[in-house]
């Protein structure tokens, strides 16, 4: 973090650069942002355009050296579907006709030399999946997607649709020997109305690439991640991606207008609507949408954008406690309401993490046993900066906040958010990790941290020394949408960790009618676990539709249902 | 309109409490405005629940002396399905032992009293349908629901899931002998989270009075429209109804959460999730969102309810083209941003009935061929009228609007809403009404209007004098939403007029490719013209989504697709 400043009650500072520090129970200076509005803009754009190295760099260093175990392996009680046929060097010949460029196909079919070529598309970031897939296909266009899976579909050729291959349940890596489609040539912006911010752009278009396209035309993608700079809007539409600002700008299934899509057989579903209203018909573009390609492959999307906010604040606060930052939330949507685009929450543990693996200087002097991230976008920076800093005088006079600091500018936003977006990472480093992404009702939504480390504890699992194997237990994620992300972090694997927690985590969600997954999809982790979050009406009536839809079943096999 | 005030350029006028009027690029005074909030809270309050009542009325006055023809009368190519049972007194008695109230159940089959009572279920406000239905059942439980559709279907029994019955394509009252299923008793207000804005609520609740219990709770329904009094939250989803102010809040399949529904063989789907982020599994709910209860009965209902705005503002102008108000539309999202709450369209056309019918005094004194209605919900009073004034001194500046007012208290903004709002009451009082609720690109959405009056005129029906069947070709609606509603108001019904605006207005729809029902829905009277925005594979795919839910028909038959 950058250099901070003590603050003196009551006295009011001009054109300050440095975030400020918000002691507790004093009154809050009148700080006048001296900002212009460029040097804001400039700020949320950098925002926006941070990158996810991270992801790529782990997919990098995979490629050299690749000692993940085989999915196969790890889940022995997963068997290969014996209706679905081998590749062989007819299928291969066929897919080379159709597709015409060398590149559009990796064959390690009929040759052994593209084995290295095949392993980024056979293994998930995380190093936890990895299949034995050996074709991969890059169409480049709906027709190519049509006569790929139609072919497949007449010859019993299992599939997996990929984008940029960035989730997290193992859902965009094959199991055994499927086809990999990889939509990362349809990455074309294809039409954009300036009136109306409707974006259409291929499914393999990376989503901050589209996002910077539509800064430069004063919009916003309405969805924004992690992940960015490798993961492909097809796939955030398969996946249902909720992220940082879906507090703001709403889910997918509001924003999308339309989608184009191809079914197993070949056939291309062209819903791909511009316009904000249409009740001609059944949404049927709404079951792709979080259907992670197991009834078809997404190749064109319509989506509404926002206008791009000109003004942006981030500030980052320390709380004493899961009800205040209970309080804080509430105050937050009554007092920031129309300009409150993110309300993260991170506990201690997960702070403490980060500090361990960068060794930069935290945000605030004091640990807290919790900490949140306000940020807040709007058209009118003075009218932003008025209203916050009201907010902040009434949760420090309320005794709701206990500690604080505000960015002043675009290094200072992103500063802050790493607190938060690199939590991660700075897990990933530390060894492997347990994540859970669950939706919980609000009030009891940190509660299940607190009982899994009290578990885990008990266990005797959980300590400082290399003899435990587990190092914490933390939580943190997007506390608008009820969303928590709850950690365990390991320093090696040990099968009593994961008896310790499953099924007791599942179940105690179950309990709370909450979600075992909220944003980041079913796969192949959750496919088992889908009960604990439906009833068996609703999986029922789930298993009907795949079949309507893929009847051979060759879509993304052993994964979602 | 109260009394107005001319302005002089450059003159700041303080606590003024009568509209202003913008003088043609003339600078605007820098107005404060000293309303407290709580005056500003009181004047969104009223707005909020202004009544229904005209439609309400119109379905009491049917009750007296019900003229419509029949439905099976002015389509007599619509034939009853042979398939369906004819409702016998054994049925009737099987309802009567499942609901036990006598109210529940309006009976015409076995006495011919209820005749009167029935009216009001078989026809619709606008006396455009009327059906022959015998039989009311008003369920109070969902498991009532259940058996009666059970029954339904294993008697091949057809029938009409029924609201508020204020829809507009005779979607919601029976064709023939249907029976009507009336959610009105299952109205009740579940739960609600007041820290995460959840309401849960059964489908028979009133839109306006899920909204007055939001009120009290410092929250809004996220959809709001003219039948507010009368439609059932239930019946808005099943037609995925838009309104006022979607422009802000989004579309239904982004608010809705969950609902619970019955199918047709009485299989009771709960999916009644609260939670903001669920991605296990397909997102059946959609399917129900929009489908006019074709595939299944919506019971309960859960939403995700946003912050009610304390401060509201709404300013009325004169533009004089289509271009200026695309600009005018344009700025306001970029200098409005997230404060608009509406942008509305009203041509002079639409204007000029209400005032032959209101007699009331006009907002602006000239004449334009355009006016829009703008309105801002914000948290900030000050900088909503901060944002609005240089919003209104910049398009003001270029020209871009040449005479406006701005609302200064609630029985003001409240008469701005009725240039709007009053339109569809205004036409039905002046005889018969071609309504077209449709969607189009922003840039060609009024071109419709023009081309079909100088249509309508071409072929000599469009005049001031008694012997034209056409008073008036008029457009307005949500140009925020690129949804126009273009009406043809007639003198009387003259079949010359039907053959001059059918095709002609859905052909002039698929070329851009626009959307034949933006937000009304297909119902029975845009049945036979999905063609025209969806293509034949849509079609066959949605016609395979009926079958799979409802393989008897007995859902709301002859209607949607």
């Amino acid at each position: 973090m950058a250099s901070r400043y003590p603050l003196t009650p009551g006295i009011t500072r001009l054109a300050r650069r440095v975030p400020i520090e918000l002691g507790r129970h004093h009154a809050l200076p009148r700080v006048q942002r001296q900002q212009s509005s460029l040097a804001r803009a400039a700020a949320t754009a950098v925002r926006c355009f941070s990158s996810s190295r991270p992801r790529q760099l782990q997919q990098t260093q995979q490629r050299c050296a690749n000692n993940t175990k085989f999915t196969s392996e790890t889940y022995p009680e997963i068997k290969r579907d014996g209706r679905f046929a081998t590749i062989t060097a007819d299928h291969v010949s066929y897919f080379r006709g159709l597709l015409g460029t060398e590149s559009a196909v990796i064959d390690g079919v009929t040759s052994d030399s593209a084995a290295d070529d095949l392993e980024p598309f056979n293994s998930d970031w995380m190093r936890k999946y990895r299949g034995h897939c050996k074709l991969v296909l890059k169409p480049g266009s709906t027709d190519e997607v049509s006569k790929i899976l139609k072919y497949c579909n007449d010859n019993m050729l299992a599939v997996v649709p990929q984008g940029g291959n960035t989730g997290l349940v193992g859902g965009s890596v094959p199991v055994f020997d499927e086809i990999v489609i990889n939509l990362s040539r349809m990455n074309q912006i294809i039409d954009f109305d300036e009136v109306g911010g409707t974006l259409v752009a291929g499914a393999g278009c990376i989503l901050e690439v589209a996002d910077q396209f539509l800064a430069s035309k004063g919009y916003i993608f309405p969805l924004d991640l992690g992940a960015k700079g490798s993961c492909q809007i097809g796939g955030n539409l398969s996946t249902n991606a909720g992220g940082l600002r879906l507090l703001r700008y709403g889910s997918l299934h509001g924003t999308v207008l339309g989608i184009e899509a191809v079914l197993p057989d070949g056939t291309i579903v062209d819903d791909l609507c511009k316009l904000r209203k249409n009740n001609t018909g059944y949404d049927l573009k709404q079951l792709f949408i979080g259907a992670e390609g197991t009834i078809g492959i997404i190749t064109k999307v319509s989506i509404q954008c926002p206008q791009r906010s000109t003004a942006q604040n981030v500030a980052f606060f320390g709380l004493e406690s899961f009800e205040k930052v209970q309080q804080a939330f509430r105050e937050a949507k009554g007092q920031l309401s129309e300009i409150l685009s993110a309300f993260e929450l991170m506990d201690e543990g997960s702070q403490a993490l980060i500090r361990d693996v960068t060794k930069n200087r935290k945000p605030l002097d004091d640990k807290y046993p919790f900490y949140c991230l306000i940020e807040t976008s709007g058209s009118n920076a003075d009218h932003d900066s008025e209203k916050l800093q009201a907010f902040l005088e009434d949760v420090m006079e309320k005794g709701i906040v206990s500690d604080g600091t505000l960015a002043q500018d675009e290094t200072q936003i992103k500063a802050l958010w790493a607190w938060r977006e690199g939590i991660t990472e700075a897990l990933g480093h530390l060894g492997g990790v347990y994540k859970y992404d669950v939706s919980i009702p609000l009030k009891e939504m940190y509660q299940l941290v607190e009982d899994t480390r009290a578990r885990v504890d008990a266990a005797g699992l959980l300590g400082d020394t290399d003899d435990h194997p587990v190092r914490a237990v933390v939580g943190y994620g997007h506390m608008g949408d009820s969303n928590l992300h709850l950690n365990v972090s390991t320093r090696r694997f040990d099968k009593r960790v994961e008896e310790v927690l499953e099924p007791f985590i599942y179940e105690w969600i179950e309990k709370r009618q909450g979600s075992i997954s909220a944003e980041h999809g079913l796969g192949l982790q959750k496919k088992k676990y889908i009960g604990y979050s439906r009833n068996p009406t609703m999986v029922g009536l789930m298993r009907q539709i795949k079949t309507f839809f893929d009847p051979n079943g060759i879509m993304n096999p052993y994964k979602y249902l």
